[in-house]
């Protein structure tokens, strides 16, 4: 191993490590010796890497953003409409949530500190959203009759954002069979008559499971 | 004034300061000199009232706890049909969060705090959405068809904590024209043809104002 792959691997660990840290006890409390700790390494290797606890956690919204970004690319690249397409890319974001601590820590993140930084990847999942119902709309997708599509946009980014929310206290709201159950509300009012029967609640087949962070050892 | 009155108005005051500094910095960064002096009385005299800041975040708790209680019990005693009483109940608690602080600042320590104290307040709400969804079956009043009761109570639940979710960036997710365009897309899925015409998403007229916290000077 070179001495590259070897600092590579370091930093690895140790972003993983803070996203364990910051996800129990927040980044307030979160400790930076608990951090180089948790990485095996010590608090020297972690200062070599890291300024302080500010640019760790950057690092590890980074690390979440790319993979939430990179998820839902890869979703819209399957080519579904787009209404299956918004239930697919829910149905994979939340699975990188519940599986991949450094997303769901960098994700946390990100909405507490978001006054502080640019970045807050909710306004992102809502602009997702909202670009996904034009499209239905366009593609001739959605119901007649509700109450214009600034509501139904408001719903879908409430409900999906709620799931998060609780998911805080119990991890079942981010689990495969509540994601099914909104959709499984959701789809009847938002389809069109005609579009209802193709869609999948529980999201179509052919999307990929996201690369999760591989656990730390 | 009495010194029973003085002690009660001081106390009052302390709960309002604890209220903004805990809804501003959270509870950790929560300072007891800034709730003090925010509520215009010595550290001598909080101490008189709160032995820490554990004690004066319970009290801001079970305050917010009452008021939102109380304004979920006069909303049911309308005697509207249980759809309608759902609808005006989280138009209500809406107003209540958003209006007045200690309400505010008690729902999220009583969500953050929810692991080390048995009040939950999201939970609460959980329960009260549920309740009401049972009483709408009961009353005929829910369309069929959609993908069971267990879906509906998990759709409402989750996007009326998303708007709180989401409220906390952007007061806008609370306010009225959000919670009433969020109940004209979910009550036309929820309700059976013959109730929705029946049904007010901007919430009846025969609510009262909750009686919010008057405002610290």
């Amino acid at each position: 191993m070179t001495k590259q792959e070897r600092a590579t691997r370091t930093r690895d660990a140790l972003i993983k490590s803070a996203a364990r840290e910051f996800d129990q006890h927040g980044y307030t409390l979160a400790k930076l010796s608990a951090i180089s700790a948790g990485a095996g390494v010590s608090p020297g290797a972690l200062h070599f890497h890291f300024d302080n606890k500010a640019a760790i956690a950057t690092a590890v919204e980074s690390e979440a953003t790319t993979a939430l970004r990179r998820t839902a690319r890869i979703v819209y690249r399957q080519g579904s409409n787009a209404l299956q397409n918004l239930a697919d890319t829910s149905h994979s974001l939340a699975r990188l949530l519940r599986e991949d601590i450094v997303v769901r820590a960098g994700f946390r993140l990100s909405c507490s500190r978001g006054s502080r930084t640019d970045l807050n990847l909710r306004q992102e999942w809502q602009s997702c959203v909202q670009q996904r119902l034009a499209e239905a709309a366009d593609e001739g997708l959605l119901a007649a009759g509700h109450g214009g599509q600034q509501d139904v946009v408001r719903t879908v980014v409430a409900s999906t954002v709620g799931l998060e929310a609780l998911c805080r206290d119990n991890d079942e709201w981010l689990s495969p069979d509540t994601v099914t159950s909104l959709w499984r509300t959701l789809l009847p009012m938002l389809a069109a008559p005609g579009t209802l029967a193709g869609l999948e609640p529980a999201g179509s087949s052919t999307v990929p499971a996201p690369r999760a962070h591989a656990p730390v050892g």
